[in-house]
């Protein structure tokens, strides 16, 4: 079934589909009484079939709708790196189930003005893509001082390919008050490290592998979390 | 440091550099004395610097030279996906240490002729980007009871995404003979399901996720297992 984009479903019989997932029902060439799953990125999922076809708007007919609740599963601070990998970072962050995902400047970053409408675009995608309920919050890009006051209200940051760490069968079990620390290509310098592992909830997690890019990092990440928890 | 893929590397004092990696050298536009890394994808790394450049050739001085022995990590079984996928999952592969690559047909797998050259040199790329020192070795296409052939010799098979399943923090602890097992896009079809889980030594893998992309898939499987080890 296809997942359409769709914001602020609520209880009701009818949907109007009009802009951008009007064009994109368009695109798919959705059939009469064909199926489709509409999300709104907050939990929101409804089970509907194509009702009427016009030329600006389409109507479907809603016939199952649930909402979940909020849940906090983990959030995500990633060093900006170079525009391909950070989209790809992006959908896997939404595929991962993340809440938030925070850009950090650090000594190894990129330095570009992040596009924060064309990563919505992206999230929605993976959204459609992978029946994500939720769409990750994007954040303000972090100082190095915010990340770090930021870090703290977590009851544990998980900082991925440090050099001062541990492998990850020595993490202790996970709550789900998590920050996920990615760095930018090259990692994170000594003193940045220095300071991030030493935070009392800090863990510098080692995986006995080569260089990972960041998005392999991220998703890694995901699954030592997965197997934590 | 840059790294640069060299086949067959060994003890010796100095390396003449032809062909590609000649090239790669140009284009990098290495300076006189500036180190290398040579790395041969068989365990072997070579710290060098620069001390000739000619027209079709440079010759590199070795400064140290190391061979570590081969050991297992684990093998992949990666349903055949579209081809930007499978390139990225091939790259993730290398970042990840695995050391055999088995490409699976199945009932939703995409169909078309491995290009094996071109997927060896997307893993020379990405030796020389994550500094692996291991070549993951091509395996020839799997159909469905190869697989199942081939997986039975493992004392561990993880499959991904599966509907009969179980969250990752229930695995056993892990050995260093797994095949890790990611399907295509779409998954596998309920009786391949059937069939792999029923095997004696497979465990499917359920991440209480939305549906993951196949590099997605592949990289946090590779999280799992590294925390299982």
């Amino acid at each position: 079934m296809r997942a359409i984009f769709h914001s602020e479903l609520s209880h009701c019989s009818e949907i109007k589909i009009e802009g951008d997932a009007f064009a994109h029902l368009k695109v798919v060439r959705l059939r009469e009484k064909e199926k489709l799953l509409l999300l709104d990125g907050l939990g929101g999922a409804a089970i509907c079939h194509l009702r009427e076809m016009s030329k600006r708007h389409a109507i479907v007919e809603v016939e199952d709708f649930k909402r979940e609740e909020f849940s906090e599963t983990f959030d995500l601070a990633i060093g900006l790196v170079k525009k391909d990998a950070m989209d790809l970072c992006l959908k896997m962050a939404v595929e991962l189930g993340a809440r938030r995902i925070f850009f950090i400047e650090s000594k190894f970053s990129q330095r570009y003005e992040m596009n924060y409408e064309r990563a919505e675009r992206l999230l929605v995608q993976a959204i459609e893509q992978s029946n994500s309920l939720w769409m990750p919050k994007l954040m303000p890009l972090c100082s190095w001082s915010q990340l770090i006051e930021n870090a703290i209200n977590y009851e544990q940051v998980l900082v991925m390919g440090m050099t001062q760490s541990q492998e990850p069968t020595k993490l202790p079990q996970l709550s789900r008050s998590i920050l996920g620390v990615i760095g930018p290509e090259g990692g994170f310098d000594t003193s940045e490290e220095e300071e991030l592992v030493g935070l009392e909830n800090a863990f510098g997690i080692h995986l006995p592998t080569p260089i990972l890019r960041t998005p392999t990092a991220l998703a890694a990440l995901g699954g030592v979390i997965f197997t934590k928890l």
